[in-house]
């Protein structure tokens, strides 16, 4: 692609730097941009810099937060002894707009993937297993999608904490075997979560 | 969708301006700015500013510029009595990309559409007639999609230049009726400017 104008081309390498978003699908966004007020653009690239620069994620649940802790762990409505892990931030907001859950959550911020190169110390695991060391949690919901990844992600954590007594549970799988938790419509999630089984029973499926 | 941080939530909204991007797919590429490095959102946000600040329109042939005129128009190599009218830059970019052509081009901006609210007096038709007038030119190519809104944007150009007696052509239709200039190859859309044909016989079909 021959550009007439370098700030063209720079604007459109940094949009296609975008997960599924090639060369010229940025070009088509960033004419676009150019054919609509300039303040459009402006507030676009001020609100990336200041989500950038002072997003915080949750210290207990990692959720992605403006405060030290999120309104769900700061919530006095809240259930603290039951804890459902998720992959991330997309299955809170999906389980939450189901309004059937008042426990707490645990981003985990990914699925183990040898083949993406994530183990389990790129992950959030080890505060959620001092979580239950410290004999906060008395139920923990693995809300992974089933697929390979997320079995064994469940997995490792169950080892983890399998000492130390607590329930395990994962969500009743009404949502189908591989589809993500997102694109679950509420109804089917909200009741997977109230139908949750013991964790040991879906390993025997 | 309820959102854990206003700053995400101000974030995802400013993405979904964007056409083609739903909510959803906002938020997953948020999500995606979110695990890489800071560095990299933040000089995908100062492009887009620099772009909206500073980028020009070339003030001849109202391509997109880095200066006054661009490279094309303050070309020595170009041959400035043939002028090819196309819809955005991205048509520049396509025919550019064939090294068939050799001549100059006049971008209008888009084409007339009662049905969007475009006007002639909406495009870069004006400038263009200028030029015809000061007796510039000697033969327009019109290279618009050939969709109705592209016969009727080269109709109406072509009847506000028609005293002025020069040649008028149309790219030749080995590019399908109803598809996108850019997105046909090189090879087609070299020899469909090679072949040009007038645009009086192109009105015959
Ligand atoms: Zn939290
Ligand atoms: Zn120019």
């Amino acid at each position: 692609m021959e550009f007439s104008s370098k700030l063209l081309e720079k604007a459109v390498n940094e949009m296609s730097q975008l997960p599924g978003v090639g060369k010229r699908t940025a070009l088509r966004l960033v004419l676009h941009m150019l054919r609509q007020p300039k303040e459009q653009t402006l507030a676009l690239a001020e609100a990336l810099q200041t989500m950038r620069n002072e997003i915080k994620f949750c210290k207990s649940c990692h959720n992605i937060s403006d405060n030290e802790l999120c309104e769900i762990c700061s919530s006095n409505n809240r259930n603290e002894e039951i804890v459902c892990v998720v992959e991330d931030i997309r299955d809170v907001m999906a389980i939450e707009s189901t309004s059937s859950y008042k426990g707490l959550y645990h981003v985990l911020g990914g699925k183990i993937s040898p083949m993406d190169g994530i183990g389990p110390h790129d992950l959030n695991i080890e505060t959620l297993v001092n979580k239950v060391k410290e004999g906060k949690v008395k139920e923990l919901i693995f809300a992974l999608s089933s697929t390979m990844e997320g079995d064994t992600t469940n997995f490792y954590i169950y080892k983890q904490i399998q000492e130390y007594n607590i329930e395990t549970s994962t969500i009743a799988r009404g949502i189908s075997v591989g589809d993500e938790l997102e694109y679950a419509d509420e109804i089917t999630l909200g009741r997977s979560i109230v139908n949750r089984i013991p964790f040991e029973s879906s390993l025997k499926s």
